[in-house]
């Protein structure tokens, strides 16, 4: 049980923290900052904190557990600002959706004080940000993603372990590299993806007519195409290079299949479609109702 | 009230339509046709027909109404097998994602005949095919696009829109070229690029432990990648044109982020990304809880 959490974002992520560790009864008080005071505002209006702050390090001050929840670009200048109120007697977390780029800026903002700080990344998500979507059920299912350094305090990735299993998350610990390459496959190359193609059809001059005969097929791909804005600059830009080199496997996909179909042969376009087909339906999204096991830790180490 | 519906391929969209019209009591009988005896077989165990039929043309004798619901590629081969009871007294429809060759082919099969045949698309589907997916729900809140030539029969036209209109669907008239150019944007592309991003993940050397940290905006993303591979076999040869077309664009709004990107523009991106999740979260699927209002027939006629 911790008496405050101070969260320093309050919007989806932030909020849906907040929401589920009050359910949990894990937190007696929330006190958020944001730097929009309407954020603040609303967050306290929705319940989702109990008090607003009017700087992160006031956030952060009287709170046993802090979370950074901020795009990854403003991880440095927030933890500067917070920096001499950082010790191991307070669990810090993140979570960024890139790790290398955080635990550099931690490195850089915190020195020595790193050691208290656990990097974390929550796969979870929804259609639209913002604290009016928080919600405390979010991580129940969902893995989340620990990317320690060697040099982070052990009883620190202990405790941000026991908090994200108490909020119903699975456990997963990971180098920051691997992590950040993964995630570039996964779920940054997809989120660029989205937004080229939701692009692509916007500036048609039919757009209109186009996205009213749109269908569920549509709205499944390109709804990651709808995250925000800031969240995502950061993200691309932080893991540049790992997107890119998944963009290139992803155009020499494309390359094949569009040969196949200039070449019009139809039994080398089904076969190469079936086992694509096959192999995304026997995959199980986490947290879906048959979850496939992914046993703890296994992806760290490689 | 139709006396028997002939149901010719009884996978996800055929079974649904024969559950639809039943639980619509619309039909008192069903039979059904497939190239598979085991598929007819899983149908009838199902309750989605009431009895297989040995032939295509078996399946259309003694029907008033005929549902061909085949791969694309097969829509000319089904017409010519059960051409001598085309006749107006028999309302005949397909269900193909492409119109432009399924018309032709219709032409060349049937000749005069074609006017008794509605083409049909309806903008409907599952992540999984499959008869024992049908759900006699499926239409319902979705839109029905009907694609007739000028010499097709008005009061089959008239009899097709009355019955997806009970089904549950909002009918629409296009041109069959249009419908073509605009599925190729709004659904034929979606599925290439999922197909080929699938792909991309699944033959690198560490596609299991990518697989095993994909989430649901991967989840959502990839749903489209599970399609039937000889229903998109077909469509992406069919409408090869308009989907290559299509596919350039989007490489052109891709190589515009990832220029982006490389120059690490991070003012830029965000004001590239802004407006696309802003069009995308403000457009609505139809058939999901607030939909947008398409006035009948609009698109037509462009």
């Amino acid at each position: 049980m911790y008496e405050q959490l101070g969260v320093i974002g309050c919007g989806l992520i932030g909020g849906s923290f907040a929401l589920a560790m009050k359910r949990a009864g894990l937190v007696k008080r929330v006190i958020g900052y944001n730097k929009s005071p309407s954020t603040t505002e609303l967050a306290r209006r929705l319940g989702v904190i109990d008090a607003g702050a009017e700087s992160a390090l006031q956030a952060v001050s009287g709170s046993d557990i802090v979370l950074i929840a901020v795009p990854v670009s403003a991880t440095e200048s927030t933890l500067k600002a917070i920096r001499h109120l950082v010790s191991p007697g307070v669990l810090f977390m993140d979570v960024g959706s890139t790790k290398g780029d955080v635990i550099a800026a931690a490195r850089r903002a915190l020195g020595d004080r790193a050691s208290a700080f656990v990097p974390c990344h929550p796969i979870a998500g929804k259609e639209t940000g913002g604290v009016q979507h928080a919600d405390a059920a979010l991580f129940e299912g969902r893995q989340l993603i620990l990317t320690p350094e060697p040099y982070t305090d052990v009883q620190q990735v202990q405790r941000a372990t026991d908090v994200w299993s108490a909020l119903g998350a699975t456990v997963l610990k990971m180098r920051p590299h691997n992590h950040d390459a993964a995630f570039a496959a996964v779920s940054h190359l997809p989120h660029l993806l989205a937004f080229a193609y939701f692009q692509a059809i916007a500036e048609q001059p039919t757009s209109r007519d186009l996205l009213s005969l749109a269908g569920p097929g549509f709205r499944d791909f390109t709804r990651i195409a709808g995250g925000d804005p800031a969240v995502w600059r950061d993200v691309l830009l932080a893991n540049k290079r790992e997107v890119l080199a998944q963009s290139q496997r992803f155009r020499a996909a494309l390359d094949r299949l569009e040969s196949l179909m200039e070449a019009g042969d139809g039994s080398a376009l089904e076969a190469a479609l079936k086992p694509i087909a096959e192999g995304r339906n026997a995959w199980q999204a986490p947290g879906s109702p048959a979850p496939q096991a992914v046993p703890s830790g296994r992806p760290a180490g490689k």
